[in-house]
């Protein structure tokens, strides 16, 4: 074990594969008729026995049946197989929709050999519609018959709704010279925002790993990842996070070994690609930037901090405007009550051109039009230190358009 | 004492007279060159020892010089004068903000011949900018000499920065025949938000009441109007409300007297009157809509519910598309954690044409369509029972729409 990188770097990245780049998935995806021109119906396979998966699920009370499902089938840890509906989220349906959720999943394991409980159930689309169960079941069917075929991003594309593609990320790392892939897709676009709002989100890995293990290590990078980004600061019904381990790379992994540092830091890169994919392609967005905030108290009040800004209609119409609005910022921080001290405040905007503060602990500087100019570039960090303390955190935003009014305001979700 | 209406009618509106319609205040607004073409310096005066005031601030960690000194000389109660300027908010201007936010006291209080302590400060507008103080004080100068001259609204546009025009709602009591007047002006516009985003409001009375009781009555006032109101989301470093009573009516109130419940009616509606008007001034919105929790577990969580829906982006655009879309509304409520009965949750949609449920106990009906044309209403309510508990509240926003983002692209705050 001697080539585990520095958690950083600890994975290369490919942003255009995914899922079924690691060894021992299979995935596809079909037409079922739920949406009119796109696949709706999907379904991932772990070939392997013992395959292991943790889950995080939106904290919404009106959380929908599939989550509900889900919830209870991953609890042991034991999953073999994910299928996925797009069109209708299952959600506000009643005893009805715990009925359909529970449906797939026994139609899924049927197809496949499997106990029901080793089916995860997610849906994503409109709310208060019941599932057209017949076509569901008939594409569940289809799906599996397929499982065999080259995939191509079918899987992918099934998952999705308004976004305008499919999300993919993929890490590989070395330990003691074999390779251990990484992969996952998701969707977002509307309604994205820390704890998950309208976001799917499944990872596989070929390493092999205890659940508990594994439930350990998505929260923690969920937590840095997918529930630090922001389009609109609403949280839906339906938002999962599923991760499954099947363990056809031989490697075993635990926080005891010495890649477990590397395993972490892959995952991470995964989820941090695929959170900035779903930002990328919120709706009307044009333009992406990360808010960095160190010197907090600690790093769950420097998450707080950072998130706030990302959701800010102000700031997000700023970075719209290229304006180096720090004052839109840090009252942004100040109203979310973290610990920040007034006088050894700064904000830094920073682009690949370089960085200027334009607030130097508490004072503004005259560099707000150099700043303004930084922020021309589509990719832009603002970085806020708020007082002496170690907590730091990112957070990642999109800017706010007149295309995401115009989309919200006649779309039907 | 026979004539005290009940509390909700307790008061009539008048809505185009404010402060100077309250006996014994006298109020003015000059010029001094902080805007370049509205009054930008006011003052408010109350003829009589012994007013009394009482404030709430904005929760801000980032409040600014004017909040921190108006903290200080409310505390014990003792208030004679308001000033206040607009163009630049005195925010994040460290040592020398709060030297010139007691300068702008202590020049009012020798002008007036108070104490530099009885004088309340606020100011509002670009934060970071130190105040041109020549030009404040001289302003201040000219509005103490023009205080005797008849009211033409000076005060109350001093008091603005975007917003398109004043803000003023008056409401009369009658205690045992004895008219008591409640007046007040607000400015509003941009980072309207729960809490007091850049929100200034001044309200004064010819009661005679105690400090002590005037706090409670303005927080619990304030809780219920104010702070139920959402442009944006954000909170800014600058949002006051003061209360000022002076007691020219010769009328003394308390909780004791019969005639509390009608005062604190009719402050409500003097309150919610400026809180709606700044709503429906919000940048960029063309229409106000009125959320009603009810069935909520406490009024504090049916607050919190509420606001949530009134600043849901989603929501917002939602009602700019005349779209009656629950599946918003109740997601939004689900993700405050609040505590709701998915099964006994209904949305009904209120316009001044009718009311009709879209959800019903947790299940979407067909009267969609028929809602949304209530939506075509300038003026309507969403009200949602999440549950079984007696907690209620309203709460107020206004729609998202493409004037905001172009406005909030291209204005530095």
């Amino acid at each position: 074990m001697n080539d585990t990188l520095p958690p950083q770097d600890g994975a290369r990245l490919h942003m255009h594969e995914g899922l079924t780049a690691v060894p021992g998935f299979r995935a596809m995806g079909v037409r079922a008729g739920l949406k009119s021109d796109r696949p709706d119906v999907g379904i991932l396979l772990s070939d392997r026995e013992g395959t292991t998966a943790a889950a995080v699920f939106t904290q919404n009370a009106y959380a929908a049946a599939p989550v509900h499902v889900a919830r209870e089938n991953v609890a042991d840890g034991d999953i073999r197989a994910v299928v996925v509906n797009s069109g209708m989220a299952n959600a506000c349906t009643g005893l009805q929709g715990l009925r359909d959720a529970r449906a797939m999943a026994k139609r899924t394991a049927e197809r496949l050999g499997l106990h029901h409980r080793q089916v995860f159930v997610a849906s994503t689309g409109l709310i208060g519609e019941p599932l057209p169960m017949e076509k569901v079941l008939a594409g569940i069917d289809a799906c599996c018959e397929r499982l065999g075929e080259a995939a191509g991003g079918e899987f992918e594309t099934a998952i999705l709704t308004t976004d305008s593609g499919p999300k993919t990320a993929h890490a590989t790392l070395d330990v003691d010279g074999i390779a251990v892939h990484i992969g996952g897709a998701a969707k977002g676009a509307g309604m994205i925002h820390p704890n998950m709002a309208t976001l799917l989100g499944f990872v596989a890995t070929d390493a092999a790993i205890e659940a508990l293990h594994l439930r350990a290590s998505l929260r923690h990078v969920v937590d840095r990842t997918f529930n630090q980004i922001s389009v609109d600061g609403d949280e839906s019904t339906n938002d999962t996070v599923a991760l499954l381990a099947g363990g056809a790379s031989g490697v075993t992994l635990s926080p005891e070994h010495d890649a477990w540092p590397a395993f972490v830091a892959g995952l991470t890169t995964v989820c941090e690609a695929l959170a900035k994919q779903i930002v990328a392609d919120g709706e009307g967005a044009t333009r992406i930037f990360e808010v960095h905030v160190r010197g907090a108290a600690s790093d769950a009040e420097a998450q707080r901090a950072s998130r706030a800004v990302a959701a800010s209609n102000l700031v997000k119409c700023a970075i719209h405007g290229k304006d180096a609005n720090w004052g839109r910022i840090i009252s942004t921080i100040g109203a979310t009550r973290v610990q920040v001290d007034p006088a050894r405040t700064t904000v830094t905007i920073r682009a690949p051109a370089g960085a200027v503060d334009v607030l130097q602990d508490g004072t503004p500087t005259e560099a707000r039009e150099a700043a303004s100019k930084l922020l021309e570039a589509r990719e832009v960090t603002l970085q806020i230190t708020i007082g002496e303390g170690s907590g730091e955190a990112r957070a990642w935003g999109c800017d706010l358009t007149n295309d995401y009014v115009s989309f919200n305001a006649h779309y039907t979700t």
